[in-house]
This record gives structure tokens, sequence and C-alpha cells, in this order.
């Protein structure tokens, strides 16, 4: 599915670490959310309050989720859970796309 | 309008100048077309096909308008617009977030 049809998209943009990370909110008709996201290279910490499913539309990460030891490269056409109320590191080796879908 | 409704989102990022410039599709019933936009710091010139409306929504920045030869100030709140067929460009201060609007 390349687009969302019949949502809602909240204009202002969600912007951290300097803008080189920033997403756009799309609230579907189910009461469900989405984020759809760049990231520009560098490496981040982010925190989750719902777990959350990152789909890799384009690029190249690698991804230190909770519990974990070892940093696990994950590129476009992948994707990766992360649980709620925890945090994930992520190094961007690329621009990378992504769409975050939070699940309640 | 802090968001639009009803509206058609493009998944995939218009990803420019190695991601300093972003943006996404959204598609309205009319047939209308905007952008939403993010430009970090930085010199940009791009080029227009339609006429574009561009409403600041966060940011700070200086164009150069076709025909001008004197930069001109822009911030949030505040909108510039460019003609078809022409080019234009934008010194980008602080992080910014805008709506583009497509004038056919």
């Amino acid at each position: 599915m390349s687009q969302f049809e019949n949502v809602t998209v909240v204009k202002a943009a969600n912007v951290y670490y300097d803008g080189k990370v920033s997403s756009r909110t799309v609230l579907f008709a189910d009461g469900s959310k989405k984020t759809l996201g760049l990231l520009l290279p560098g490496e981040y910490e982010f925190g989750t309050e719902a777990a959350e499913i990152m789909e890799m539309l384009a690029g190249d990460v690698e991804v230190l989720l909770p519990g974990e030891t070892a940093w696990q490269a994950v590129s476009a056409g992948e994707s990766f859970n992360v649980p709620a109320n925890s945090k994930f590191g992520i190094k961007v080796k690329t621009v990378t796309d992504y769409c975050c879908s939070y699940i309640d």
C-alpha cells in the first residue's frame, strides 16, 4: 500500500534532534495512529509509550532493542517491533524513511 | 486549521539535499495537492512547476523570489507565493516546518 486514504494528517511536524529526526502524524478512522518519519544519518535513542512497529520504507539502520546486547541491521522493506514503555537505540547509516504504527 | 481531514497521504517521503529538505504529499478530494515539509538550516534552490503558496508553520527563512534582487525574511505564521515554472532561493536559519499548496 503506497498511500493511506481517508485519513487525517496533523499539519505540524514532530521534530527531534534539531530536525535530524522528524515525522508527521496520520490518524485513521478506526482511532489508530501512525507516523511517517525521516531519519538523517546519526545515532539516536527513543522511548516508547505504546508498542511500535517500525516499517522501513527506505534506508539502512542498526537498532539496539530493549533487552538485547547486539545491534541488529534493518534495511528498507524490513521492520522491527519495539515494546511499550521501553527505549531503543538506532544508528542511521543512510537517510531513512519509515512508517511507525502504534499498537495499543 | 491544525489538521487535514479526509485526505490521502503518500507514504514515501520526498527527499532532497541529502534529507535536509523533505516533505510528504497530501492529496485532497477536490484533486488539489499540498506538501508538508521540513527544511533544516542551509541554503537551497528550488524550481516550481505549478505556482506555489508556501505557508510557514514554524521557523525562519530568507527567500529570493523570481525577479527580485533582495532576500526577504519570512517567519512562522507568514507565507510567500512563487510563480509557476520559476526558481527561488531559500536560506533556512532555523528548522522550518511548512505547508506548500500547489495552484494549477
